[in-house]
């Protein structure tokens, strides 16, 4: 078993860097705060007697040895970085989750066949430089590495450059690594362990995803003296379109969401009638069809809706993964885990994307997951026990040891 | 008839000051522009030969003696302040214009009974501080000087404190000065002179409004792990009641508008749903009745889909005005002036609030307005010709100087 303490002691180390303004974390990807998170990480994998390597994404992979010289190794982590206000779990459970094995692995003098690398994967949450899980992307070779580089922020800033102003851009090769397996434990974002009473989710797939980024082009005008049927109000449209995703994601229940997290109108002032309006759209299903069928009539429903205001469209895809069905074995290896350990357990669909879902791609993969508190977060509020952290790892330790062997 | 070349001419000079990003103007009120714009409106007015006073909302007014020591002036003018993407004559024309009739009056040696003063209200616009008409509004009385140095813009700097660092808080109490008639020139915003092919609006009415700011609280959490059901979505309801604001007013037509013109999410990020949603609607009829029918049913409205939602809803009014008559005389001498010079006119409400709105109120007032292309206003591309500058310039001249008396 693992030390519940000596993990609960770290989390909370770590969420005093990029504090959020309610408790929880705004430790955005390639601020001031991820680097100093960075850098405590980077401290503690040191302490546990691991070698710390860093890509040319930024990512860092902390390594244990193994007593087979040939043998690959079996990965573990997930991201550190949080969205604006973000919760102190998401993610941050997964990579301390990892260092956990390790220092249980330490204290118990054991040594594993294959090589254990406890990762910290760049930019998950995908918020401040889109689309999110961006270097596991460009490490499962979804994206290109410049492409990477060139994503820019709400400010203009590019990833590349802010990587090399924190000063954590590495020179490995991205994708360079090969992997026995990988293994990532995360809380679950959602309600159902919670509500059912389970320890543990066994996860068995992730659902796919599309992000629209929406432009609708008006002409800015006076609210006042403007007649109406003069009006080519892109604030509208995008309410009708904000509108029709949940409509359409509603129309395609069961396992299927959708919603606009981004909504922003210009020039944004009272008394003008907003000439642009750009937003951004997200959808998700576990079912490729329903994931698809969503798309195509949004983007027919939101054409409809600019026509009839007269808008100028644009719609820009800037994420995207088709739904993921995680490695047999390894999922295996963590229900028998569970079973091994006397925790409850329950197959799940992953409601988020995460870095376990490119890698799956390339590697056998698969999740653990814990319950977290009203199935809340990307929220400051988002909680979770000491005991559900706790079993996470158990579990998380068990099968990682499982599949490296000892 | 006033020298349209010269009017041009400093209308282009002014227009240097806070250039915009599209041609336009980005001078709002208490920034550096605007402190620049006053200072050469001041360099103008000296030129002119006039006595500057300040009072203590920063309203600038430059005088010209008549010969009669116990007849009260006549005033004119309107505010250099603009929209974040603003035009170049909205506001200006009407300063300029009656810089224009004292320039004139210079040129012929003419001396009027009443005084004339030419007034530069501040921040008309009420894009940065709510509400529009705020210095002028202090002035008839409909709000407190210390209310109005407590609002703030959006960065939370007060509007006191702005005053006062951009050098331009008088000493003199607002609304001390007593006026024998105000007249204000200004372009339209609209599109019906320019589609009737006429000169010259002689404004006998002016829009009432209603400005509210709607803050709609819900629960942020994660837009791919929140199953449908289990979201409080705020992006959604601002969505639903932007829908309901503009449904509201087309059932009022004619003689109605209503839109939204700012629109924030938070936490704005493309994978949390939001969790909190802040918005101003602007709705206007010059009918009472409509204007408040129109406020009831938004607001009716606006509660029903926050109870659907599950949203907390806070509905603040930050800007008001009934509608407007303006004084029979005032109007009158617009309408004979414009006959005299031989300009074709017709009568017009002014769909936007202006700083006569409130003046009137007080003291006999009156609007002259000409043409501006498309009806377009409040956006960088508004524009107008040289003629219709001096047109309406010339019909100001004409009435103020009838109103003051030779
Ligand atoms: N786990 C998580 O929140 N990842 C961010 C990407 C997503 O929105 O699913
Ligand atoms: N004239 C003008 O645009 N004034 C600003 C106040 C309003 O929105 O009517």
């Amino acid at each position: 078993r693992i030390n519940g303490d000596r993990l609960w002691e770290s989390l909370m180390e770590m969420a005093k860097i990029g504090p959020g303004v309610a408790g929880g974390n705004n430790r955005q990807t390639l601020t001031d705060a991820d680097k100093e998170g960075r850098e405590l990480f980077a401290k503690w994998c040191e302490e546990a007697g691991l070698t710390l390597g860093v890509d040319q994404m930024g990512t860092m992979f902390a390594r244990r040895e193994g007593t087979d010289p040939d043998a690959l190794p079996v990965y573990v982590g997930s991201h550190l970085d949080t969205q604006p206000t973000g919760g102190k779990y998401d993610g941050v459970l997964g990579v301390l989750g990892g260092l956990e094995v390790i220092r249980s692995l330490n204290d118990l003098g054991i040594k594993t066949r294959h090589p254990i690398v406890v990762t910290n994967w760049t930019n998950e949450e995908g918020t401040r430089f889109a689309p999110a899980m961006l270097a596991s992307g460009v490490f499962a070779g979804m994206h290109e590495l410049d492409w990477a580089y060139d994503r820019t922020d709400a400010k203009g800033l590019r990833f590349g450059d802010e990587l090399e102003r924190i000063g954590w851009r590495g020179e490995e090769q991205v994708g360079a690594r090969k992997m026995h397996a990988f293994f990532e434990l995360h809380i679950e974002q959602g309600p159902i362990l919670e509500a059912e009473g389970k320890d543990i989710g066994v996860v068995t797939h992730g659902q796919g995803l599309w992000w629209l980024e929406v432009t609708l082009t008006g002409k800015d005008a006076h609210t006042g003296s403007t007649p109406m049927n003069m009006r080519v109000n892109a604030g509208l449209g995008m309410a009708r379109v904000t509108e029709a995703v949940h409509r359409i994601a509603m129309a395609h229940q069961p396992n299927a969401v959708g919603a606009v997290g981004q909504a922003n109108v210009y020039p944004n002032s009272r008394n003008v009638i907003p000439g642009k309006a750009v937003f951004t759209i997200d959808i998700r299903s576990p079912e490729l069809d329903k994931l698809t069928s969503m798309r195509e009539q949004i983007e027919a429903e939101a054409a409809k809706i600019a026509e009839e205001l007269g808008l100028g469209l644009s719609i820009e895809p800037t994420g995207h993964f088709d739904p993921v069905t995680f490695d047999e074995n390894c999922v295996k290896a963590v229900r028998d885990a569970a079973d091994r350990l006397g925790y409850s357990h329950r197959n799940i669909v992953s409601g988020a994307g995460h870095d376990a879902c490119w890698i799956n791609r390339l590697y056998p993969t698969a999740m653990v997951m814990c319950p977290c508190v009203d199935g809340l977060s990307h929220n400051e509020a988002e909680d979770i026990s000491k005991e559900w952290a706790t079993a996470g790892a158990d579990v998380l330790f068990h099968a990682v040891v499982e599949t490296a062997g000892i």
